[in-house]
C-alpha cells in the first residue's frame, strides 16, 4: 500500500516513524506543516520539519519530544548572558542544522531541496515534503491579540485564549515540489494525530489539496484522547473555539476529507458518533510510549486502511 | 599613565590582559582591529575582538589561544554532517555571542555598541573600541590570487606566499566612536605584539590616526622573538615581503611613530640597529605564559613608557 502521510510535529513524528519502521522507504512520503516556522536570530527555523526528520533518523530526544538527543545548550547560555532571548530552546547540535537551512535558503536555495538535503545527509530515505517552499505563518487570533504561532506556542506557553487562526502568506503558497503528486501517488492518505487546527488545517488549505483529497481514501488518527490531547493545546483550542474536546470532535473537524477515523480504544464510546456522520472508525491503542507501540499503531492503521481499501465493514 | 593599546588577535590580547591587571579600569583603552571580520554562514564574526573580550572576560580557552574556554563544538558536528564549512572553528559557547552580535547589527546598532554591550554582559569594565563601525577586509595578494583574511590564515593555513595587502574599505572607513578621542586621551600609546601587517596596520590606516599619533608617545612591543613569530604569519609575512624577520624589521616597520620599542632579551643584540632608527629600546622578558607573565610585561612597557615620558635616557 502506498501511504502519503500529513503531519505536524511530535504525534505526527512518532506515527511517521512507526509507517517508516514497516513499510518500504519507496513506499512513504510525508507532507509536513511549515507554518510554524519563523525567524529567530536570524535563523529559519522549522520546527515541525526538524521533528520529523529527528525521529526519522533516530537522534530525536526521547524525553522531551523536540529537539535532538545527546544535545547541549551552550550557545543558548551565551545569548542568555547577553541579554537575548532564551524563550526557544536553541540546542547546540539543532543550531548547526538551523545555521545550514537559513544559509541555503539566502543563497536561494528552495526549503524543499534543502529538507531533501538534510534528509540524505542523516539518512532519512523517506520522501520529506515541506508543505510548501512558499513561507505560510499562522496566527493565533486571541484575547490578547493575534500572536504569531511560536510566540503563542513557546513563549506565552498557549495561555491566551484563542478565538480563532489565520494563514498569512496561504493566498499564494502554492504546495511543494511533490506535495500534489504524493497525494495523487497515494493508496491511503494518513491524517498523523498532529493538531488540527494549527498542524494539519494549514496543509488542508493549500490551493488544490482538499480537491485532490475528496477521491482519496483518508484515515485519520485522533490526537484527542479521554477528552485531552496527547501533547500540546488542541483540546483546549477545541475548548476556546466552542467544541467539547473529543475523538468526534476531531472527525467531525475533518469531516468531509474523512473514510477512515481511529480513536483510541479508551474513546470506542464515541465510534458511535462517528459513524453517524458517515466515517468508519476502528479503536485501537494510539499512545506511543515506545518506538514499538509507534510501529504496532501503524500496521493497526494500514489494516484498517486495506479493509476500507477493499470495501469490508470495520 | 594613561594608555591606549592597540591590539590584534592572540598577542595584543594577552598584553592588554596584562595591562587590565596593573591599571585601573579607567586609566586603560583599547583600540582593536576589525579588518578581519567577515561573514560566515549569516553570522558577523570579529575574531580579534572577541579574543580581546573573552581574554579581558576571563573565559578565553588558555590551551587554543582563540576563543572559550569550557568549550564544545557541537554546532559544528552538525555543520560537517550537513556538508558545511568546517574550517572555520565554531564554538557553540561562541555561537552565542556570534548570534547576538550579528542580530544587533541587522537591527543597525553599531558594531562599537554592540561591543560595548558585549563587554557589559560579560564584565570587561575597560573601554574595548572596534577601529572602525564601517567594514574594512583585510585582502591578502598572494601567488594563488588575492585571499580575504580569514580564507588566507585558517582555510589556506597561512601557505600562499603574500606578496601584499590590501584594506578593502579603508577609504571610507571612519575611526570608531572613541577611537580619536583615546588616541588623543593617552598619555602613552601601545602597540600590542600584534602582527605588524594584519592587525594593527589596518587601524594605523584609518584616516586621522597616523597624524595623531605623530605628536604621541609611541611605544611598540615586538611580535618577533628570535626571528620568529610567537603565533601566526607575521615572520612568513616579513619573508615573503622581502624583510628578514626580526623585532627590528618591526621597528623599522612602525619606525616614524616610535618613540620606544620593547623587544625581547634574547634579541638585545638588535637594540643597537634599533636605536640607529633614532628608537629607545627596553629589552624584556616579552614571552607570556601566565598571566602574571601578562602582568610583569605590563608593568616593564608602562615603567619603560615613564622614563620615555620623563625624558630620562633607557
Amino acid at each position: 500500500m502506498k501511504v502519503t502521510a500529513l503531519a505536524g510535529g511530535v504525534g505526527g513524528a512518532k506515527l511517521l516513524d512507526g509507517l517508516a519502521q514497516v513499510l518500504p522507504a519507496s513506499g512513504l512520503r510525508a507532507i509536513v506543516n511549515t507554518a510554524d516556522d519563523f525567524e529567530h536570530l536570524g535563523l529559519h527555523i522549522s520546527p515541525d520539519l526538524d521533528t520529523v526528520v529527528y525521529s526519522l533518523a533516530g537522534v530525536a530526544s526521547r524525553q522531551r519530544g523536540w529537539g535532538r538527543s545527546d544535545e547541549a545548550w551552550l550557545a543558548l547560555d551565551t545569548i542568555g548572558q547577553l541579554g537575548g532571548p532564551t524563550w526557544f530552546n536553541l540546542g547546540d547540535r539543532d543550531l548547526g542544522l538551523h545555521l545550514m537551512r537559513s544559509h541555503w535558503l539566502r543563497q536561494a536555495v528552495p526549503l524543499s531541496e534543502v529538507t531533501a538535503r538534510i534528509c540524505r545527509s542523516l539518512g532519512v530515505e523517506i520522501s520529506v515534503l515541506p508543505m510548501s517552499d512558499q513561507p505560510v505563518h499562522t496566527i493565533v487570533e486571541t484575547d490578547r491579540g493575534s500572536l504569531p504561532f511560536q510566540s503563542y506556542f513557546v513563549e506565552h506557553r498557549c495561555q491566551p485564549v484563542v478565538h480563532g487562526f489565520a494563514f498569512a502568506g496561504i493566498e499564494s503558497a502554492q504546495p511543494g515540489p511533490g506535495v500534489m503528486q504524493a497525494l495523487d501517488w497515494a493508496d491511503v492518505v494518513v491524517f498523523c494525530p498532529s493538531n488540527p487546527w494549527v498542524s494539519l488545517d494549514p496543509i488542508l488549505a493549500l490551493p488544490g489539496v482538499r480537491l485532490m483529497l475528496r477521491d482519496k481514501l483518508v484515515v485519520a488518527v485522533s490526537p484527542i484522547v479521554g477528552g485531552l490531547a496527547i501533547k500540546g493545546p488542541a483540546a483546549k483550542m477545541f475548548s476556546e473555539m466552542g467544541f467539547k474536546p473529543s475523538a468526534s470532535a476531531v472527525a467531525q473537524h475533518y469531516r468531509p476529507l474523512l473514510t477512515g477515523f481511529v480513536l483510541d480504544e479508551s474513546d470506542e464510546a464515541e465510534a458511535e458518533t462517528v459513524a453517524a456522520l458517515g466515517i468508519e472508525t476502528s479503536a485501537q491503542q494510539t499512545i506511543m510510549r515506545s518506538r514499538a507501540d509507534r510501529a504496532a499503531l501503524a500496521r493497526s492503521v494500514l489494516a484498517f486502511a486495506e479493509r476500507l481499501a477493499a470495501g469490508v465493514p470495520a
